[in-house]
């Protein structure tokens, strides 16, 4: 029998509020226009495990994940009852806690690359500072990135540009993504003026198939980075703790960046990033002015450190692998039935779903809507984020929804 | 009878750690460097209303209140219990919450300036904003700020812009603070290419006697600005909520802004800062990206409603404003009475104490750093924050540390 599609009449009356108050009512990535207007939820009451309950009371399985920031589900027991812990003490203070230096020490011990470590707040306050360290280490000016490739929304890099000075967008160039003469080419093009490479571990731009790199790509990028003087940085924020059972992706895929950068997933929502670097680099950072407000707070160092914990503990790695294959296989198997092509690529706990033949992203637009007005949150074109709380049930539910929405997108295209 | 000054072995031992895994140990504000090294705590256990505990028991009237953030006190029950129940249902998701709608609406209806409004992360991210809305309003590129002031760690006005190339930081220019014919000249020199104004509502560069600006400094400032075509931001992050009995200080110094950038205080400890606007930018604004993994966290939302409500329920400014200025008064007369002349500037909420004829702020650590290792939290080159949590006890305290304080400086000195 055929789902009834979700009334999501509460979300959007918010939304024609919510236009009042703010410019183009909800902005950036979580604006139901960056995916299907009048077909995904746009606001959310509550959080749970693997899934989402929206303001109308309508639950989904969520594959969206809080766009990565969410890595063990929802509410997670562990990470929330660290976080609890710490707010009996405690948040921001005038110094800082000693949670600060226990996640420091944590992760200097964990992670091979980082011989030291700072913290921010977003991701692209760990970006900047990757810019200033190799920037203050070589001498040299110049910034190296893959073509369309998201590293910050801070100027010199965000991706709609409105209000933003030439200027400050100088001296970044890009090449493309895995592809070693265009890189060879660019830095060419800047012989003796390059500070660093920033590079995401494999290449997960919106609205395109991802691409996993070659050996011969990650190898030939340290090989040239060490040949022309410049720096390595992987930009870790969206992939990490996804690609690897360490959470490590560059030992995924054979990088051996100076600097890494983490994000999102690592403070199982709640907000923190981290840069990490090599002893090399450690006098050249201790020059850099980074401060803000919130860089020190106490909850999400507290969230971090039981973020990982749990990660290890309860295999979390294997576990959304696991779930990512299956969801993966399953979604080609009832597309291939209903007589659609598709093309899944990236590793499977950050799938990305594109049908062929779709240019425009109509028929991804179709499918996707209709899965959300039946309970499954997948993006038409941002790469998904499968959580270690997606259960066996999830991933019956999501293909019986997959497979009639499927038959849906076949039906309006006839 | 003296007191003993605090033993902060474990503080300095965990200091030691620091300094293997983070660059130069702690880093910004809140580096005990940046106060007096051996003096102050630098690791804290736990907060407490107007109480800070540090890893060795020590405690602390604390008037640095974590550079701001802390308005109410330290876990402030009301902020606390609605940060909690959020918590119950979550912080990040993949789509807004209900409390994200209810701040902004809770906003636009309490700032007369605000009719609209956006939400980041840290303090820069809003100054961020502001300069590309004006840029993107106006077609024009300059940006003029006071001289001295600390607008964000970004690399437009970073104070120690190492790894910044020059580029990065052009088309802003800088006035002296409450100096009209300064700020002609300045528009003199950019004329037809001012974009806006960004000023803080009174003059609190760290290092300085604070200056209140007079009626005709900001009246001039709106008639200058509209007559050139350019559009005036108020940074009142840092004085937000500590300069009015609404918390708006546009009100009690007479500016009349164009966009106004809130954090700190506003979340009580919880991370979020705000930018308001008048309905002439909002299309421009609807123009900018702006988007990161946590602007749209639920917890600060919940914190920032409840701090709001407690902050008029509490009558906080007025409390603040009673207990910071028995704290200046006693102060300096204590310090009269030891022989000192000091010069305490700024609203009495954020007051900032300098010895006179100190110019290198020799007398402010000694003084400063006694009253740390006897329990009382002040900055010898940061303005402090008295936060409403601040008791009579907590007065009598301070003045009591004060004065034996005052006396170990003059016998140091002699």
């Amino acid at each position: 029998m055929a789902r009834k599609a979700y009334d999501l009449s509460k979300s959007y009356t918010m939304l024609e509020r919510a236009e009042q108050v703010v410019p183009g009512g909800v902005y950036g990535v979580r604006s139901v226009r960056f995916a299907v207007y009048g077909k995904y939820p746009q606001f959310i009451r509550e959080g749970r495990g693997s899934r989402l309950i929206d303001v109308d009371g309508n639950e989904y399985v969520d594959y969206i994940s809080a766009f990565g920031s969410i890595l063990l589900g929802y509410r997670h027991p562990r990470v929330e009852g660290a976080v609890r812990e710490q707010a009996e003490r405690g948040n921001a203070f005038s110094f800082p806690s000693d949670r600060w230096l226990e996640l420091a020490e944590r992760l200097v011990e964990r992670v091979d690359v980082a011989d030291w470590v700072v913290f921010g707040k977003n991701g692209s306050d760990v970006t900047d500072y990757a810019l200033r360290l190799v920037r203050a280490y070589t001498g040299r000016k110049t910034i190296l990135v893959g073509a369309g490739a998201y590293h910050t929304f801070q100027p010199w890099g965000v991706p709609l540009p409105v209000g933003v000075p030439e200027a400050w967008r100088s001296h970044v160039d890009d090449f493309r993504f895995g592809d070693v003469d265009s890189l060879e080419q660019v830095f060419a093009r800047h012989r003796g003026d390059v500070a660093g490479v920033m590079v995401s571990p494999f290449k997960h731009d919106a609205f395109h198939d991802q691409e996993i790199p070659s050996r011969t790509y990650t190898d030939a990028l340290r090989e040239i980075c060490d040949r022309e003087g410049a720096l390595l940085v992987l930009d870790d924020i969206r992939a990490g703790f996804r690609c690897h059972p360490t959470g490590l992706s560059h030992l995924a895929f054979g990088y051996q960046p100076d600097v890494i950068c983490y994000g999102k997933a690592i403070g199982n929502g709640h907000p923190i990033s981290v840069l990490v670097g090599t002893e090399a680099l450690r006098e050249a950072a201790s020059r850099l002015y980074f401060s803000a407000t919130h860089f020190f707070s106490a909850e999400p160092m507290a969230a971090a450190l039981a973020t990982i914990t749990a990660f290890d503990d309860e295999k979390a790695f294997a576990h959304m692998s696991q779930a990512g294959k299956a969801l993966c296989a399953g979604l080609e198997e009832r597309a291939n039935a209903a007589g659609f092509r598709v093309r899944i690529t990236g590793p499977p706990t950050m799938p990305f779903l594109r049908f062929e033949d779709d240019p425009q992203f109509e028929l991804a637009r179709k499918w996707c809507g209709e899965m959300a007005l039946r309970g499954v949150l997948v993006h038409p074109v941002h790469n998904w984020f499968v959580s270690a709380a997606i259960s066996d049930d999830d991933l019956v539910r999501s293909l019986d929804v997959a497979e009639e929405c499927f038959a849906l997108t076949r039906a309006d295209r006839a």
